[in-house]
């Protein structure tokens, strides 16, 4: 039976490859058919059918690429193939198209591009020309900047299909990564999360910094050797080391991570690595978009200079906090009230998720970060509000979605390394990257570590030390940041080097996973929520203490008060704030709250009990927040409420609010296999 | 509680209905705080950023306009408020948010379009134009056809903003019809849309060809008329009489239909309804474009050429039937065996779907069709190979870009009526057209109906009749038809007039149809799956003989034959072949349905039986296929056997397919309120 499915998957890929490239074949040979007409309208009419189904054709492409891309996944994960994972899959499979475009394609421009010489002093916006009559409205597209001899080049060299296949880099950042962005928040595994959140947000903000800044400095040093040498062709600039720097720290180890979930590695190191690439895509962005608008500041441009780098801080901080305000403001304010219609709510879901992205981008925040913390809002808050149904309608949607979105861009990114037209690459700038990331990885990862250990109790070991080094893949982000502005030399040299980067972390490193693991002596095979119950040693007790001290006070705060008024599950208001405030607790409260007391008395009243006594903690006092540098001093004594933290923080939100209705759905327990990638 | 809730949600329209116009406000505001530099690069990036601000902005225009339609239409269905569908409510809000772009913000155009005349023959795709030693690339946008009043007149009227709102056309035809269209085809009733296919395919392909020559030998006498007391201003055709006649006959009952679902009407009669509207719409589409393939054909255009005409007819039979069997082939083609992995499932399902809709335009074919086709097809086959969870999630994924799409045109729908700034309102056009349409949709349905009866012996009887004839609304194709094209004047007066007639049906005969309903006293509250074993009158045996004889032979090769081949449900290959074709068998049974096999002589051993009688049919010849004209001669021994097929019908691609895991999904029973808006 297995065999004969076999047999049927690679025939079907065989089709799907011809099919591929038939119609890469089509592509070519179709504009070949014109046709004779007087009549000037009709040619018109003729040439716009053309390029509309051209411009299908092209689409075909990347979707039947992502179909086979889909369907080798489906091959690998059937015989447990775990070398190559879908990302790496799909940039195998761009490249391969990439090249059948390149090199197997030959046509020429069709119409020849027209320079006209024009005396206006700003560049319109829409210009309309006047063709023997008639009036054409053109749009501005782009700016080619300066010398004559690119001009030329570009309109001979490059054909029209390449020109075709290529995107608008803000698709990218307005259409694909905010679906993946927002999934990746969603789906922080909370409890971990949580429980590493100091190490997390060490690693995530202050890491990156200082990798971006290492990074940023060793380029400095190359590309100045390379002028020295004679080997740099244009001017590359200390910000622009910088912004280097900033685009390759941006972590994305979708292929590690999705090993972990298989091989279920320990969870710890998992949350450690995931909430790291999280968090630190969005610092990245922010990151490069400062240095962007640092670059221009004076008239020595360019040069290094104390003042303009706090503005740029500043600013880094300001874009930061609003993204992330406003990520939360919009995430808590979707508390949708709408259970009775599933589609509904759904829908307000996704619509309040993308708003927040366009909200942010309107305000001149950063659109990712606001659509992280969005994420991790609405998982913390809206989700509970929602019906049990549309909970998982929103999660199968925005997993699609993420799946789709992301194998888009790796397929692209492989189409990319072929069809892109102004690629640089210069071997010494490459390997001096490839050494500076490595070693801005090592900054990161070893020192924090070192820190982060002395305020730890359940010490990051050298193994998870090493791992996470090797795990610093760079993926949809670094690549995002990277093409959306290639117009310098110094920036077309940073995206073929970013390509190249992108391209060996994800093969090489994500591919030497499973080999890594072994090799480090990492346990496997641990199951996250049975070692919660089973494995009750003293070691596993300690690690509960790991959670700040400062995050405890919050946590409670945020299940008394936040979590009864912003959603339906948690206890009543009325039962956690002092009685005077009877009125005001009464009005704050969902009438679901209220039905739910009867039943939290049931089976949570140690919960409650726990909680309105963990509001007198301060015995512990382990201190792992962000500058990691403070020393602990727990005390033991609360073992027992910390447990109830943890059991709350593992199944809470699950289990809670389920509570008034406890279905357990049948679809959660038959898919483990393939959840979630990101898991 | 309610009352809670009613204040809440109505606390929340108004925070919406702020925001939106804050968002309106801001968005005129922002231009205005330019900066002042030196440095033309800045200059240039600002803009670029203003510009993206301003583009996030536009849609979060949209997407806040979806939000408020979203909380209202939860707000009607809390009230159970039936004279406002959710359609025509986003219209309401399309048309203020259109009112207040028009008149409340008057903003200047930034840049004035600057007018180069230029000496090239043909109009190049792209130009690039040489500003001060840079270069600035230009892509074509549109033509503006002649008359240089026009052009100043454009430049000068039209504000920035009502022209960033305005959507490319395509995005229509290309992005938001195929979810809708694949919709439709994917949940088309099977049970009731099989019993009634002859009556269904008579109204949708021949009523629909009568309606659009109806309407457009009328709009010719109108526009005729017209042209005698001089209220023409431009040229107007037969072909565009036509044309009008072909986009206005595709109907779009969506309003009717969810108050049909809601208050549980007739089954038959939603059948008809449904059916016609989701295959006119395909008719609608080729026969348009057929149309304007005609118009440029000769010399001597725009006249009525009896050749010509076939050639059209020609090629609408080729389109149609091309885009029909891609779609059909795309559709079997998936047949997915990935069932451990729901999340690849999905995804292939999904880009499978959207394939064929690019791979029929890119052959020349008609999308729409494809997709409608593709839709019926996999929701026939396709459908029966995915696990449960992935039927669940494939469904409810359509459904939601099915709802999101459709409010998203029926909301700009109404923020074009006053942001397109080349409306012609002819008073005595709109007059005519009004009528037209009236009269071309009885001349649908009363004589086609008159000529169904002759075959039907569950007849359609004259309150249904009149029934159809009100719920003849106009809706999203209509309008994209209508939209694609506006660049010559008669284009552009047809454009008006059709928004009108979207605008009058959708809130008049759409917001009436419980008025009609009562007044045709027309039952309601037929639980259509109850009554299938309950009411075994007469009456309802003979319904069952409706389905056409072809059908039935149809019906039992596809479930003998293709349905084991092509899904796993069904008997086993080896079971309905001849013993001499065993091999054959063998190879193309898939292992599920030999696994099937045991369980189906459990509970569907009569099913097969009656199958294999059902093989020496022939004394049932009730034949409604599309002439309508034969006459009927049944034998009514075959009770027993029919009663089989309908119950196979309605039953069969749910529960058989099920046997082997039967899964009661709790999801499926909760959901009743608000399944899909469509049945």
């Amino acid at each position: 039976q297995r065999c004969a499915r076999r047999a049927i998957g690679t025939r079907w890929l065989l089709v799907l490859v011809s099919l591929c490239v038939c119609v890469c074949v089509c592509r070519a040979a179709s504009p070949q058919e014109e046709e004779d007409s007087a009549m000037e309208n009709i040619v018109t009419e003729k040439r716009a059918e053309e390029s509309h189904r051209q411009d299908s054709a092209d689409l075909l492409i990347f979707i039947l690429l992502l179909t086979l891309t889909i369907l080798t996944i489906w091959l690998f994960k059937h015989r447990r193939f775990r070398f190559l994972h879908e990302t790496g899959l799909a940039m195998i499979y761009g490249l391969l198209v990439g090249v059948v475009l390149r090199y197997g394609i030959h046509m020429p421009r069709d119409g020849t591009n027209v320079i006209l010489n024009c005396n206006v002093n700003a560049s319109p916006a829409t210009v309309l020309i006047n063709v023997s009559g008639k009036f054409y409205e053109y749009t501005l597209k782009r700016v080619i900047t300066s010398n004559g001899n690119k001009v030329d080049d570009m309109s001979d060299n490059e054909n029209e299909m390449l020109h075709k296949v290529t995107f608008d880099p803000e698709v990218f950042f307005n259409i694909l990564l905010p679906p993946i962005i927002f999934h990746a928040g969603y789906s922080l595994k909370r409890r971990h999360f949580f429980r590493n959140m100091g190490s997390i947000l060490a690693y995530a903000f202050l890491g990156t910094v200082i990798s971006a800044f290492i990074i940023g400095l060793l380029m400095y040093g190359t590309v100045t050797l390379m002028k020295h040498v004679g080997h740099l062709a244009g001017e590359f600039f200390f910000t622009d080391c910088l912004f280097f720097g900033a685009i390759v720290s941006a972590t994305d180890p979708v292929t590690v991570l999705a090993i972990f979930h298989e091989l279920q590695v320990d969870a710890d190191l998992y949350a450690l690595l995931f909430g790291e690439s999280v968090l630190n895509d969005a610092v990245a962005v922010v990151l490069s978009s400062s240095i962007v608008a640092y670059q221009p500041a004076g008239d020595n441009s360019h040069t290094f200079e104390g003042m303009a780098l706090l503005k740029s801080f500043g600013m880094f901080l300001g874009v930061f906090s609003g993204s992330f305000s406003l990520g939360v403001a919009t995430g808590i304010v979707t508390f949708t009230k709408l259970r009775d219609f599933q589609l509904l709510e759904t829908a307000l879901f996704f619509l309040m998720s993308w708003s927040t992205f366009l909200l942010a981008e309107a305000c001149g925040f950063t659109g990712v970060v606001a659509v992280l913390f969005c994420g991790i809002t609405q998982a913390h808050y809206t989700f509970n509000n929602l019906s049990p149904e549309s909970q998982d309608r929103t999660k199968q949607l925005f997993e699609l979605l993420n799946f789709l979105a992301e194998n888009f861009i790796f397929s692209y990114m492989g189409l990319t390394l072929f069809t892109f037209h102004n690629h640089v690459f210069n071997p010494m700038f490459i390997v001096g990257a490839f050494l500076a990331v490595f070693l801005g990885r090592a900054a990161n990862i070893y020192p924090l570590s070192l820190l982060l250990n002395l305020g730890r109790r359940h010490k990051i070991r050298s193994n998870f030390q090493h791992m996470m080094m090797f795990a610093g893949l760079r993926g949809a982000m670094t690549f995002a940041l990277s093409i959306r502005d290639t117009a310098t030399y110094a920036r077309q040299m940073m995206f073929s080097t970013t390509l190249l980067i992108v391209f060996f972390t994800v093969w090489i490193c994500g591919g030497g996973t499973t080999q890594m693991l072994s090799c480090q002596r990492i346990r496997v095979g641990v199951d996250s929520d049975q070692d919660n119950s089973v494995t009750e040693g003293p070691e596993r007790r300690s690690t509960k203490q790991e959670s700040a001290w400062l995050f405890r006070i919050w946590y409670n705060f945020d299940h008394n008060y936040l979590k009864p008024i912003l959603t339906h599950s948690g206890p009543p208001l009325t039962a956690t704030l002092p009685p005077c405030c009877g009125p005001l607790a009464r009005f704050l409260t969902s009438p679901q709250a209220y039905e739910n007391e009867g039943q939290l008395k049931d089976d949570d009243s140690d919960l409650i009990l726990t909680d309105d006594i963990n509001l007198a903690y301060g015995d512990i006092t382990v201190n792992t927040d962000a500058s990691g540098v403070h020393t602990s001093s727990a005390g033991f004594a609360s073992g027992m409420m910390s447990d109830d933290l943890d059991r709350e923080l593992a199944y809470g939100d699950n289990e809670v609010v389920m509570r008034g209705t406890r279905l357990v759905l049948p679809m959660d327990d038959s898919e483990p296999p393939l959840k979630d990638p990101h898991f």
